[in-house]
């Protein structure tokens, strides 16, 4: 019998199977921000293992409240910062170089195909995008993986979401995932592997693809998957060119990172996308998700663009097409974070950072902010969000306030509108 | 004998005197945020007197901590954003239109010479650049103010701060006014109003003017003030025209806020600042003030370059031509915030955001902020930070944390080499 990718990349990885579930795997990367991360470090130093497996295998970053908010954000930034010091952490990321992990970590080229990656965040599956094993662990798993470079995990099951069809201009990855964990639930998943394969994952950016996988965990998955191809060799070409020849040469090696024909699957689901409207949650859970018609005209008191799910200069361009030569909605806070340093000096570039601003937004540096409520546009009781973010959970970005998850092209047009609105209306047909 | 501008502004808006030593003046405009400005809201709410007295005269900024970094700071923002709508109050300016009030309020025209504003803010002396009276209140003198448009004080008391010479390149008002607290000692203007008079203030733009009058209460002054002028017509000019002819007319009229010749002063100090040096505090009193060479290689963990002291466009450039094609000092935080939307625009416009960004700084939007402690750069335990803000109090941007105030140039320069430097070292001769 075949084996999946993740299968494939286990047995790669696999260390030790102290009992048949559990299977210890070599990490290639262990990822740290400065919510989760600093907690592992004091114990390491109250247990007297202030040490790292690997100092080059450890990638840092202070994103979730930058520049820090408080002493207590203050004091984690400086626990980081002198951690990454003593341990001779060379690829850290302070305020200035920083940007949110999950679109900062890819830029950098530290993801690879068949890599193992962990990170004390939900949203470490993001990184599955180049064919990577990545999954979110708590503090014990982020306090081993940084000392001995290895985590235990139960062994893969897989299951297929196969994307087909040829999306509507205006509608885009966001609305894919939305459509997929509407169809999974939130428990549709748990426990599970997805890749994200077929005709339409093939046709799509790295960028659009971090978007899929960033959102498996909503659906309960440990990690979601792609194959790594062209377009993945393509966007990390700088970083590997001098471990293959060509484009071509890299390709080849990336296909042993692609799951077997016959490989087995919990479950496959086939979507053809073709007719697939915007999509926007309505309640409180990432599958309380409807057609966007269903829901216009709802009234938001902000707009938020950016996070690890829809910050990257795709989105960007994709809200800015709408936003060109708009004003926000009177009564209306719009807050754009470009997700990375060199995601917004792009923006720059292209006269994006400048629409924002024309259209009467507030740009912010580039922060997890107010999507998970710790800084940046934290919402106040009865608010309501349109957003780009990942997760719609009742208090996420601010106690009492509700966030209408959706695309960026979908708030861009609830920016111009005040409401929630289909952003089709303001596409050329 | 002849009058000081103070006592002519008092005349003007002369309702009662309830005692000799009480002056009930008339307010042109009330000025208000969401730090001290919902406690006033809330009071007046529960007394039954949710009113104000001129909506049209009441200017009001979300500005200290925006966007919204917790559900207490968000609750402020929804408590001035209803409060606005409720009392009809137009000139309210939210997120994405937002700056620091000190900045914003000049820049939207609201500031005349001759008018009386009040603020539940220490710096709203800054306000006295356009040779109006204005002075911080407590919050029932603001309430007072929102509720009745009147606000007592006692009989102006004035002190003459003459200032003469050309300043040296890499030398600007910031340098200046710290020179001049140093000499006055923070005590030295307590309860009193100091006019910045002399040919140098008379060549000063007012950006410039502003920053001196900004740091008018750290020597204790209830109000700094400068002249209204043809540098005072020309600013105001696309809000004022309606109303004089000409310019020449304009300033013809504002000598109307000139104090006469034969005024009496508490005291007069006389300053020649040809040879002034660049100026730096060193302790946590803004009269703890040195000689920037005196001071020199002091290491530095953070730049801080904003606020309403030096958060204006000629402050942005005063910075970005020591930054061009330069990089921040390793391991040295960078932290831009040009101070409204309308800077943040210009700076884009003039590539300075690209300069800010190339060199390594994190660009924030318009915010208050880290200047005193409350968000987007607060200090942890034993940082330091080079900071072109207006307090170096223990603890101010952060529990620990120590602050050196500079000017622009200077913070500039301590960026490039991580520790305190005299910026003439990077400015052609």
């Amino acid at each position: 019998m075949g084996k999946t990718i993740a299968q494939k990349i286990f047995d790669a990885h696999l260390r030790d199977t102290p009992t048949p579930e559990n299977m210890v795997l070599d990490l290639d990367v262990v990822l740290c921000h400065e919510i989760t991360t600093p907690i592992a470090i004091m114990d390491l130093m109250e247990k007297g293992m202030d040490r790292v497996f690997d100092p080059n295998k450890i990638k840092a970053v202070i994103d979730h409240v930058t520049p820090a908010k408080d002493s207590k954000t203050a004091a984690q930034g400086k626990i980081m910062r002198e951690w990454a010091k003593r341990q001779n952490i060379k690829d850290f990321f302070d305020v200035g170089e920083n940007g949110v992990c999950h679109a900062l970590f890819p830029e950098k080229g530290f993801i690879r195909p068949g890599y193992t990656v962990i990170m004390g965040d939900s949203h470490t599956c993001t990184h599955g995008a180049f064919g990577a094993f990545a999954a979110g662990v708590g503090t014990t798993d982020l306090e081993v993986g940084i000392l001995k470079g290895v985590c235990t995990f139960r062994a893969p099951v897989s299951m297929k979401v196969s994307i087909s069809g040829i999306l509507q201009n205006g509608v885009s990855a966001k609305d894919v995932i939305l459509a997929v964990i509407k169809k999974l639930t939130v428990n549709g998943a748990t426990d599970k592997v997805i890749e994200f394969t077929g005709p339409l994952v093939d046709s799509m950016n790295m960028s659009a693809r971090m978007t899929l996988c960033n959102m498996a965990v909503e659906a309960g998955a440990t990690s979601g998957l792609c194959y790594p191809d062209r377009v993945t060799a393509e966007y990390l070409w700088q970083f590997i060119k001098d471990d293959y020849t060509t484009i071509d040469a890299a390709v080849a090696k990336f296909e042993k990172w692609h799951s077997d024909a016959d490989a087995e699957y919990a479950s496959v689901i086939e979507l053809d996308v073709s007719e697939l409207e915007p999509q926007v949650t309505y309640g409180y859970k990432p599958d309380h998700v409807k057609n966007i018609r269903e829901m216009e005209g709802t009234p938001v008191d902000q707009i938020y663009i950016g996070s690890c799910t829809n910050g990257r200069i795709e989105d960007l361009r994709q809200a800015a097409a709408i936003l060109k030569g708009k004003r926000l909605a009177s009564g209306v806070r719009g807050i754009v974070t470009p997700a990375t340093p060199g995601i917004y000096s792009q923006a720059l570039e292209e006269g994006i950072i400048k629409i924002f601003m024309d259209a009467g937004f507030c740009v912010l540096n580039p922060t997890c902010g107010a999507c998970l409520g710790m800084s940046s546009g934290v919402l106040a009781e009865g608010e309501v969000c349109a957003s780009t973010t990942n997760r719609n959970f009742n208090g996420r970005m601010g106690k009492g306030g509700m966030v209408h998850l959706m695309s960026p092209a979908s708030a861009a047009a609830a920016a111009i509108t005040g409401t929630i609105s289909d952003p089709r209306q303001f596409l050329a047909q």
